[in-house]
């Protein structure tokens, strides 16, 4: 139906095309309405906000021609339906993280972020000049889809405990609200892990149903209030090292739209990349220090829990190598960036932000 | 010219507004021709670059209505009064950095970068939401411009140096190509900045004129060959800790855009100012691997050098804080957004980076 709408405009504003003399503007400049399914509650202002920021830009960028509404998980489709509804196309686009969809093919991981992966930075250079975006979406364009980053949280933290864990012994049976991937690690550590919805961490956490709770960072953290039923709060969260959010378009309205409207949702998407990375660096600090008044203690996981999680992980990737060739292709050009990344990350960028971190207080 | 041809269309148009039932469009996708002068030569593509891709994202996303053509510095304006003639409105927009400027009023400084500054991810949290962008142009409106962040390098390098560097003894009249805050700063320790242009370095650190030259970091760096007049190469360059780069606006020009235009080009920029770091993060790991196969010996810079620098960097921000009400505000601002991202940046993200260079072998 909007094709049918799109092609009668663009009919119409043809035949008078001479008489005003610009043809391009009333044909590339469609009147579209399409709708965003986001993967994520309103009270997650930091993710769902890079939703509103990027169709805030689109609209404002078209004089309001391309609108696309936005609707909080579950209001018009299940959060983990979103995916295949945008494959079918019932809804033009989802903001979401594509590793929720891990299970109907590992590759999709390599999308938002898998154990000890890359970092933000690192996701962004692999993205926007590694060659990411191109080797991601050739894998997603046999699903269906056309998918753009959508933002990061940076380094998440490694959740709140009830007990202090002090070596991988202690992991052993912890009941762990953690899931994707980072579960699969900590069962392989001994975790039993737990799929709770973000709205029923605090009750479960209080009443004893689960020892450890994985959410966000600081800022997310505070609004569940989860400092006031676990104590400790460990970083890193070595599952999360900068988890990116997608922007996913169902394929073929993507390649039905004209070409300045593509080129304002590409930069509409790396906006709202950049800018929910930025409000989460903005917002992380006064929520931690706040915490930390409130009583949050602060711990680093312990160094054998860290190197088991690696070597597991490790093997994860062989056994998903050996068996998915969508992986393995994804796999093996994503690793080799982060390894030659890091190497130049220990270099100015470490010794910068040590230096300045050991010198905060004089400054 | 530009404003009399926009109101003539959007006049004609809007008497064939009922016929075609969407007025606003030719209205607001007026044919508009800008010119930008670079602060930089197309030699440097991750910076050229990042105007090229600017240029061409507003070009695709109004369909080619809105044009704005790049050139190299020096093709129609001299690099250092890019700001000067964007401001007289004889070209529309500049992209160059915002501290070149520092001698017209120390406040341009605080748009690029400051010794001991913020990185890039906290100059990106800053600007885009830590009120920054309108601390900026409230400052830079009084200037006679409309400004937006442009680009990033990442923590620069501390340069090439002919012999080491052991302690703040050896800095003692080293000649030493570093230009603005920075030079002040390597003053105060004794070095003798000298200003020459980036074409002119190689020269002059072969035939002994200076000792060294600090330019970008390892990308930018290989293309000058620096690595074959100089052994030693220095780190970081806290000078430039996370140094933006800029889009400079003539005022009047921006405020007579259509909203749409306006949007267009706020998303271009932020889109291109993530691009440039994402495309730095990219290739400096390949290149820096490439000057080590080629000799270069990575020393980091000596702590007594780096905690005097820092204590001289200081106490010059309280001389211009005291002398310089528009430094004063934006600084004290600044400087305490930084003090509490170094905080929190000290947890997750240091932790998480640590380990993962550690164990980049294993990987």
């Amino acid at each position: 139906m909007m094709k049918r709408r799109y092609l009668l405009k663009a009919a119409a504003a043809g035949s008078l095309a001479t008489a005003i003399a610009t043809p391009a503007i009333a044909q590339s400049s469609p009147k579209i309405s399409w709708r965003l399914t986001s993967g994520f509650p309103k009270t997650l202002d930091t993710i769902y906000g890079a939703a509103e920021e990027f169709t805030r830009i689109v609209s404002d960028a078209t004089d309001g021609n391309f609108q696309i509404q936005a609707f909080a998980a579950g209001e018009i489709v299940p959060m983990p339906e979103a995916a295949d509804t945008v494959a079918a196309g019932t809804v033009e686009m989802a903001h979401t993280a594509s590793y929720y969809y891990w299970g109907k093919n590992a590759a999709y991981a390599l999308g938002t972020a898998i154990p000890f992966g890359l970092n933000a930075r690192g996701m962004n250079a692999w993205y926007y000049h590694g060659g990411g975006i191109d080797l991601m979406n050739e894998f997603y364009h046999t699903q269906g889809l056309h998918v753009f980053p959508g933002g990061n949280t940076g380094v998440q933290m490694g959740g709140w405990w009830r007990k202090e864990i002090k070596s991988l012994e202690d992991l052993q049976g912890v009941k762990m609200r953690i899931g994707g991937m980072g579960g699969k690690v900590m069962e392989a550590l001994g975790v039993v892990p737990q799929q709770i919805p973000g709205g029923e961490i605090y009750p479960a956490l209080e009443r004893g149903a689960i020892d450890a709770a994985e959410w966000v960072g600081p800022y997310d953290d505070e609004k569940l209030g989860l400092n006031k039923v676990a104590s400790y709060y460990y970083y890193p969260g070595f599952w999360e090292g900068g988890p990116t959010l997608n922007f996913m378009i169902n394929l073929a309205k993507w390649n039905e739209l004209p070409k300045s409207y593509q080129a304002i949702i590409a930069t509409a998407a790396a906006t709202a990349n950049q800018s929910m990375l930025a409000k989460y660096d903005a917002k992380n600090p006064g929520a931690l220090k706040s915490l930390i008044a409130g009583g949050a203690q602060l711990r680093p996981f312990p160094e054998d829990m860290m190197s088991k999680a690696f070597e597991v992980s490790n093997a994860l990737y062989a056994k998903l190598s050996a068996e998915n060739p969508d992986f393995k292709k994804i796999y093996d050009n994503q690793v080799a960036f982060r390894n030659q990344a890091n190497m130049w990350n220990q270099v100015a960028e470490l010794s910068f932000d040590v230096f300045m971190i050991r010198n905060r207080p004089k400054g």
